[in-house]
């Protein structure tokens, strides 16, 4: 008896520990995010991202939403984005909440809000735990949003010191934009490209360069086939041409050349749903959305692959233009799907009408002459019904954009109706969104909480209402990484 | 040996079954809603909230947001409002959705979407078992919002009908507004207040009769005692006397009224966030959400007695107006304080100018004489500074009003400056919401998805993107009641 008792002793003790163990186990078990997707919209507020949905349900004879790639990301929570000493805060700061995981002041890249001290990015520590890093956005390489994960100056304009320090993160991989203000910002110093080649970096330029790399034997630098000579960004999908990469292919392609058994870090902008917004253009801002949720869909068909070790981060740096799915002259109604007959962005439409007028005006120019270019277009008159109202405000922005003639005496009230844009190309999109449904406040930020989506290790911990400085420290934590970043 | 064996076999099984059962005894014993607040704040969009949390920091000299009650809600996901026949919907059908979990056609207040047949409301469903219900609003007892949850009608213009199947619903309180349309339309039909007293209710009116009941041994209408003439609501918080019960007080004393073993169901609605929306009134719209705010307090410190047991809800129908964080006119600053110097709201603002124009016009009435008014009641050029273009826009509006001198000749551009408000008081607002920088984009409603929080029993089933028709299931569920309404 005094054996079994021991024995029953010993079980029972063993059986209490037992669930300890397993617990322990399944803490050491826990799986960490070894590949990271951090997909920043800029300027993608939930207004930008549900005129995307709602266009989507209306392309099909819908009315609802059409869920996008990033609603099947499951955790979802809203992200205060106020800057250290703005409420509407600026890609820089923002960038710098979201790339180091501190609030910082206006315009700063990378460095703490009264500029003295420099602040390391998420993309910085994953470097140096031996991932590979991926730096991918629309626009220039050295804007404020990926120079955040990178760079350290005190004002974002500092576009050149932005690039060399580029060339010194020794990050693996850069794209799709190039660099802006490549030899400085009065073309007199060395070229940031031939720098970025002495410290290793290989640059590839176009589709066939970039596709024929297979292996990341060398840093890569890779630009589109065209950028913007003043912006060094590539064009929008509305503008795309045929030997444009879209941001989903070199997505697509990159994650094939960073993947890896130490695991990957990837930072993807869709960096231009921003000036989209600034211009107040819906069809290009959903445009934009769509082509960067398109992205979203290529990090999705990796995370099938390994869907343990996967965390995939939709978010925005801060809401542009003060979008809203309502405008007061279409009242309680919307067609969202009328947005489809733009066939080119405001920039592009405002680079037409200045070569029309440039040939034309002031002797030949008339409304009537550049009439026909505006319907085949944008749709309007032709598949968009115009009301007298339409037309007379389509011929005062002509008369403004053609012959300099502001409609209104006051500076105020001519800035509210056209910002600092092409009178008639603004005036064009501007019909468009009223027609469609939709509405916008200003030519700059809003301060509006934006929408995060999170899927993979960790993701519970983005749910609810957080701030954007809380995010880069919560993506560490599920990568099993050290949150101190200095 | 063999009685050893025995034993430990014994107990092996004893061990491996105890799991199952203490899992088995986890699912009885989870704990159902009993104690159900459902909180509807009618056109209440992330924008309206986001600009009371900035209000209430700006007030602090913060820049940032300071938290409401309605944040202390852990779980937060975002809700799709569309209508079954429009995206942009109403509150008959989109209160309908929230009531019964079935979306609906516009106007349509608790029946389906071709008006054949009726649906029963959570509310319904929560009386059947046993529990009080109580159904509070800001508005009047029988607009669409409150109605969806105890009518079947399909116009929500039919109010007379409305209130006399609100007599039939037997429902244990109703409040703080009043019965709209009480004697029908025209004013020739029995007393829908007599019926109700017919049909066993007790109607009090004002503060000290309501507070004085101290047990609900009668079913109870509890109005407030000053109500609007036409549309039977309360004043809004800005225009509130010393007589009038806040949203906050009359959910207090209604908690412990409804408080019982059997649990309760309470709808409160802040009913005129909308229409401080519509008029495009950011003073009023921040007025109205704080003060709803207050009486989801109250909720909460019932939660804190019963918490396993109290679910709380707060959502909205629609968001109204197209507000955003973020003006073209003030770029990327804000001053969101200053809204506190606006002292009346916009048709408060719109009746003394009425009064000054009664009496002093059109001989002797200038914009000098109103301008004492103006500042007093909104800071406009005392508190808040004005620019040249500023006071161009007031004395425009300012002869709109007075003398019907519309600014444009294009019926649409003066849609567009004034919507169907008085041109001066909306003028003064607007340059309100200018200053501090907000922006709206319509004077109806919009199709943003809004944030729904929640704490208590199936909280977690909130999060996430959800349908407005989601919620009555994932109510009824948490209640542990059947979610089949019919």
């Amino acid at each position: 008896m005094r054996k079994l008792k021991i024995y029953l002793l010993l079980f029972i003790i063993f059986i209490q520990i037992l669930p300890e163990r397993a617990s322990a186990q399944d803490k050491a078990q826990e799986p960490k995010a070894r590949y990271v997707f951090y997909f920043i919209g800029d300027g993608m507020g939930l207004a930008q991202i549900n005129a995307a949905q709602a266009y989507k349900a209306a392309l099909q004879g819908k009315i609802g939403i059409e869920a996008l790639n990033m609603d099947k990301l499951n955790a979802l929570g809203l992200v205060s984005t106020y800057a250290q000493n703005r409420y509407i805060t600026c890609s820089a700061a923002a960038g710098t909440a979201l790339a180091t995981g501190q609030k910082t002041s206006i315009n700063t890249i990378g460095m703490n809000a009264d500029r003295t001290a420099p602040l390391n990015s998420i993309a910085w520590m994953a470097k140096k735990h031996g991932m590979k890093v991926g730096i991918i956005t629309t626009v220039s390489l050295n804007h404020a949003t990926p120079a955040a994960f990178y760079a350290h100056r005190p004002d974002r304009n500092d576009y050149y010191e932005i690039a060399l320090q580029l060339t010194e993160s020794n990050f693996d991989l850069f794209g799709l934009g190039g660099l802006k203000d490549a030899k400085g910002k009065k073309g007199d110093q060395p070229d940031a490209y031939d720098i970025a080649r002495q410290k290793g970096y290989q640059i590839v330029k176009g589709r066939e360069e970039f596709m024929k790399i297979n292996k990341l034997d060398k840093k890569i630098i890779a630009i589109n086939a065209n950028i913007d000579p003043e912006n060094a960004e590539v064009p929008v999908a509305l503008d795309r041409g045929p030997e444009d990469m879209s941001l989903a292919e070199f997505v697509s392609k990159s994650i094939a050349l960073l993947d890896n058994p130490n695991g990957f870090f990837m930072m993807v902008e869709g960096g231009q749903i921003d000036w989209a917004c600034h211009n107040n253009d819906i069809a290009t801002t959903i445009g934009e959305v769509l082509d960067f949720d398109q992205a979203i869909g290529h990090a999705l068909d990796f995370a099938q692959k390994h869907p343990k070790e996967t965390l995939i981060i939709v978010t925005a740096d801060h809401e542009t233009g003060g979008l809203t799915i309502g405008n007061a002259l279409k009242h309680y109604d919307s067609d969202f799907g009328w947005i489809r007959h733009q066939k080119a962005s405001q920039p592009a439409l405002a680079k037409m009408f200045k070569e029309y007028k440039n040939r034309f005006c002031p002797a030949n120019c008339s409304f009537d002459g550049i009439w026909p270019i505006i319907q085949e277009k944008t749709g309007l008159g032709k598949d968009i019904p115009l009301n007298e109202f339409d037309r007379t405000q389509l011929q005062m922005s002509f008369r403004a954009s053609m012959l300099g003639q502001m409609p209104f005496p006051s500076e105020e009230a001519n800035y509210l109706l056209f910002g600092g844009n092409d009178p008639l190309a603004l005036m064009v999109t501007r019909i468009i969104a009223q027609k469609a449904g939709f509405g916008w406040t200003t030519w700059s930020h809003t301060g509006i909480p934006v929408p995060v989506r999170a899927q993979g290790p960790g993701q519970k911990s983005f749910e609810g209402f957080i701030d954007n400085k809380d995010i880069p420290h919560l993506i560490l934590k599920a990568m099993g990484l050290p949150q101190n970043l200095n």
